[in-house]
Parts: structure tokens; C-alpha cells; sequence
């Protein structure tokens, strides 16, 4: 028996989904849904799944060599739109049923499907969830590249704080990180990396600024993509003494974390482990200032699923790779949030991000 | 009379888009319209521009601090979905026709957002040039970032070069690049840098590798965002001494490149730009090897309009900035692209990249 690659394995699993909702074919227009079932990373690309199995990657000439050298299932190189393309195939496989994911096709380009589309052939949506729910599963390949992506940002971040002098601005911080990151050997930065000192914690998606950062409170949220795939972790740094407000705060975002990793474990819904932070919270009476849900799913992209919210109730499964992160955000005086990147297992779950979650003044 | 800050000159012209369109409310998902309208630099955002001019910011409570600090329109936290708190001021305004942007809205969020209008309520598509338009013009603020995105840009590469040496690998020099960049004040890359030795620059996006940088062809496309504003160059390196074959195809590559700079003046069309490149070309064999369009609008997005190709007829007005990229790809021998970012004028244009173009050999 010939063994299969990982994309094979999941196109034979897309295409079993693709049967079982009696379609004939699935039109896949996300590209991290693409680069999934096909290994492909070019910016412009579709793919059709069969319900044999028998897949079809569509992008242009830009990416000629390269899909090549990437992609071992059939591909078309389409001189014009995509679109066009696309239907041409639809039209000669002569299938009818063609799924298509509508949380990744906009409205413009589904008037352009259908105007061309075959007469015999229809659209219909899917649920996200259908390989949505296939990613949510790590395979070991996937597993052993977040794992290292987790190692390098932590070593990144290692790197960049003995670099690290009060009256440093956040924007020089955040690029020192993202260098030592990329030197480490990460393909980018998994988001715009957060820097967000004194006052600027209170925003949870703070931008860093050219404001220098003096003592106080430091928020740093920061992942890195190796090979495709995502880490993701925020440390808090104190610069000079801690207040007692502020060790109070820290202490209950800590436990509100450790609770929440406590409560990982394979059957146990997302909504779970959301409750689980903010009960810790809600006895420092910080539950109100907990503006975010407790984590959520990462792989090939930084979201994805499962959600750890109040209303997410996927049970959670070995392989699946989440964040944990509660925080607490005061306007006017500051925020503290702390992240790890954790892995269910069969048992309960493994912490992958070392750095460790002490109280650090510097 | 008030001045009226650029967002706010940006809300009055949509808004009169808007009452031209007959409708009553313009419903932007575009987060870079978002931007464009208002200021705000948030990951969830939508916006309302009602016909008089009135604007109505939604984001989330993660955004509460920021979007005060950002903007100077109306603005409502939502709680649960957008969607929801979109339809209840939708209801609360008692409009009737509210335009949508079919090219930034998935065909789920269309689902949900129908089902949520009220009955009196309509949505209709408006074209993507409602805002793109707009947004082609820049104003001098827009104009003055992206000399300056251009200008770090620049800067990085020829720092990035000094720290260069031949074994480096592709991705080091990357990192290279993009650190040196963000040290001069950059938001961060305005795409993934391209960094492309000898028989991978066949690939025009390929991604950096961990291959060393030997003798032979080096292609490095770069560009920054400073302040939401992007740049974009293309320069070559020959490591070693250059071959006939490259000094050739070099000198055909820049010859299309300035005759395509040279056509550019108001009223030429985007086509006729496109046509001024592969005319070129033609007369050195090389214009089948030349399989991306001449150029593109830049701004907010790193690719918006105009698209410099061979269908767009957009006739070409002063204070648009584009970049002017022609390029050929020989595969299993490799590729030559030469770039710059250049702003239309009243005149002519001109060339905003300060980096020469001489064929470089170190």
C-alpha cells in the first residue's frame, strides 16, 4: 500500500465529507484551506475536491514552477480569472453538486460563479466547519512544526529582553523581537507583534507606539509562523518595582489561567474551559474587566477553531492545539494578560510554551 | 469655517456617492475603508455613511480605549456579533436602500445580515470603485507617508546590503531586511519580502528559502508600511561577475521599466502603461517571459487600483501612486523584475524610489 502524504490524507478525508453531503465536488477558495489539502502557498488560488478524491489545484502564471514543485494533485494554470477556469472544469467533469465554503467566497465573486455556471451544475454552501473541522485536529507533522514554532517565539523573547533597557520605545522592542524570531528561523511574525506599555495594556490589541517605556507595567503578545504554522504567547514585564494593585491583578489572571489549563482535558467543551477563567476571576471581582474570550484554536492561522468562548461547545479532542489567555484591562491604568499555547492529549493537556509565568520585575 | 480633518473630507465625498447612488446608507466592511474613512486601525470594524455625512463606527469591546483615541465619528461597542448592532441602528435611522461592498462581505455574512434587516430594509451591491475611487487619489497626507514608506524602504535595503555577505541564506536576509526597515520606523513589511537566488528568482513570489545566497542572480521585492501607507521596490543583485545572457535580459528589463515610467502622465490609460512595457520587451524576445501585469496602485492595501494590465482602461490622474514593474522568468535559469513606486503628476510623473538602477555586481 503506497503510503500517503498528509495532504492526501486529508483530501481522502475532504472528499469521504464531500460524499457524505451527497455533493459531487467542493470548491475551496480559502487559501489556508488550499495550502491544507494541497501544500500549496501561492496569494491566488482555488481548488476542487472530487468526492473520488481526485483534486484540482487552479492558480496563474506567477505560480507555474512553484505549484509544481509544491502540489502533487493536478493543476491548472488559468491565463485569465480564476473563475474562468474553474467552471471550465466544473463544466467538463460534468458534476452538479458543487459545495462551496461562504465564509471564504465574497458576494462579487459568487454572482461571477453563477453567472458562469454550467446549466446543469448548482451551488450550495457548506458549513464552515467542514474542514474547518479537519484542521482542528493536528497530525504529528503538524504537532512537531507548532511545537517549534512555541520554541522559537519563546527564544525570541528570551533574546530580545537582554536587549531590553528602560526608555527603549515600544516599536524598536517589537522589531527587535520580530528580528531575533526571524533569525531563529520563523517564516514572520504570526500577528503584528504587541508591545503595550504603562496605560497603552488597557488595549488589548495595542498597537506599539514611539512612546519610550518607562516604569511600569509591560504587556507583550507575540507569535511566530514556522513553515505555516502558528504560535502564540503574552508575557507581562514589570519595569522597576510592582505595585500591590498591580500583583493582585497578576496574581488573578495567573490563577484564572492555571484554572483554565486545569480544566483541558479531552470531552470537555471549549465553554468550559472560557468558565473556568472567569470564575477565578469573578473572585477578585476582575470578571467584568475580562472584555475577551478564554483562547482559541491555532494552526495555519492564528484564529481558528475551536473558540474558547461563552458559547462554544465543540468538545475539545486530542491533537487540538489552543491558546489559553485570560486578561484584565482598566482604562487609565493598564491591562495584564497572560497566554500560553497548550495541546490537548488524551489525559488532559500539555503546556508547549516554556517561558516561564513568574511575577518578573526588571 | 472648520477644517475638516482628511477622514472627515473622505466621509463627506462618500457620503455624496452615496445620495448619488440613491441610497441611504453605505454599509463598509473593507477594513482598509474602515480605515480610510475613519482612522481606526482595529481587526473588527464595520461602518455606517448615511447620505447626510453621518458616520457610525461599530467595533468591539476589546476597542473601546482605542477607537475614542482614533476617531472622530459616532461609535457603538457591540457586545455579541456586528451584525446585530449594524441592523439595530439600521432599524433605529429608519433607512430603506443601504449599499453594500459585495467584493468585502462573504457570502455567510450576507446570509446573517439579511435575515437580520428589517422588513422595510434593502441591501444592495455597490461597485467596488465607490470607496477604491476615492481611495486612488491620495491626498498630501497619503502622498507625504508613502515618500516616506518609500524612502525607509530604500534606506533598509541599502543597510540590509552592508550586513550582506555571499552564503548568507535567503531567509537571514530577509530578516535582515525587514529589521533594519523596522528600525527606521516602518509598521512592519507591506508583504513578505522576497528574497530570490539564482534559479529561484524564476519564481516571481517565491519565498525566502534556507539556501545559500551563492553566485549568480539575487531578486529582492521588498516594501514597508509606515503609518498604514505602503511602498514597494524590486532591485537585482548579481553575486559574482554577471553573465552575458543576465547583462542582456537586465538591460532589457530596465528599458521596459523606463519606457513604461515614460508613458506615465494624466490621461494615459492603465493599459496603455502595460503596452509601453511588453512593446519593449517584443523587441528583445522576452515578452512571453513576462507573465505578471506592469504595476499596480498602492496605498492602504499594497495591490489596489489601478491594476496596471493589459484590460484596465482607468485613465491615469495626478496623486495616483503605482508601481511600475516589469519583470521576465526563465524557468531552470531564473528571473529579473526591476521596481519602483512612482506618483502621477500634473505633468508626467515622478519617481519616488531614490534607489539606482544600474546593474549591480558585489
Amino acid at each position: 500500500m503506497p503510503t500517503l502524504t498528509p495532504e492526501q490524507k486529508r483530501r481522502e478525508l475532504a472528499a469521504q465529507q464531500v460524499s457524505a453531503l451527497k455533493l459531487d465536488a467542493l470548491l475551496v477558495t480559502s487559501l489556508d484551506n488550499v495550502r491544507y489539502l494541497t501544500g500549496f502557498t501561492g496569494s491566488s488560488a482555488n481548488v476542487l475536491v472530487f468526492r473520488d478524491g481526485n483534486t484540482v489545484l487552479f492558480t496563474d502564471p506567477r505560480y507555474t514552477v512553484q505549484s509544481k514543485q509544491q502540489v502533487n494533485c493536478s493543476i491548472r494554470i488559468a491565463k485569465g480569472p480564476l473563475t474562468k477556469q474553474v467552471m471550465a472544469e466544473i463544466a467538463r467533469t460534468r458534476v452538479s453538486r458543487v459545495g462551496f465554503e461562504p465564509e471564504y467566497l465574497n458576494v462579487a465573486r459568487m454572482e461571477a460563479l453563477k453567472k458562469a455556471l454550467p446549466s446543469r451544475a448548482r451551488l450550495l454552501p457548506v458549513a464552515e466547519a467542514l474542514i474547518a473541522r479537519l484542521r482542528m485536529i493536528k497530525d504529528d507533522g503538524e504537532i512537531a512544526l507548532i511545537r517549534a514554532a512555541v520554541d522559537i517565539n519563546s527564544q525570541a523573547l528570551e533574546s530580545a529582553l537582554k536587549r531590553f533597557k528602560p526608555g527603549m520605545s515600544e516599536t524598536r522592542l517589537a522589531a527587535e523581537i520580530d528580528y531575533q524570531s526571524r533569525k531563529l528561523g520563523a517564516d514572520g511574525p504570526a500577528f503584528d507583534t504587541i508591545v503595550a506599555a504603562g496605560k497603552r495594556a488597557a488595549l488589548p490589541h495595542a498597537r506599539p507606539g514611539a512612546s519610550k517605556i518607562g516604569p511600569g507595567m509591560l504587556l507583550i503578545d507575540m507569535g511566530a509562523f514556522l513553515d505555516g504554522y502558528a504560535s502564540d504567547m503574552t508575557r507581562m514585564v514589570h519595569v522597576g518595582p510592582a505595585t500591590p494593585k498591580y500583583k493582585r491583578a497578576y496574581r488573578a489572571v495567573l490563577e484564572a489561567q492555571l484554572a483554565a489549563i486545569a480544566a483541558v482535558r479531552p470531552g470537555a467543551t471549549a465553554a468550559a474551559i472560557d468558565r473556568a477563567a472567569r470564575r477565578t476571576l469573578k473572585t477578585y471581582r476582575l470578571e467584568r474587566e475580562f472584555v475577551h474570550s478564554t483562547g482559541h484554536g491555532l494552526g495555519l492561522e492564528i484564529h481558528e477553531a475551536p473558540r474558547l468562548g461563552q458559547s462554544d461547545k465543540t468538545k475539545l479532542e486530542p491533537g487540538m492545539a489552543i491558546t489559553i489567555e485570560p486578561g484584565v484591562y482598566l482604562e487609565g491604568w493598564g491591562g495584564i494578560r497572560i497566554e500560553d499555547t497548550v495541546l490537548v492529549t488524551n489525559t488532559g493537556c500539555e503546556i508547549l510554551t516554556p517561558t516561564p509565568k513568574d511575577l518578573v520585575e526588571v
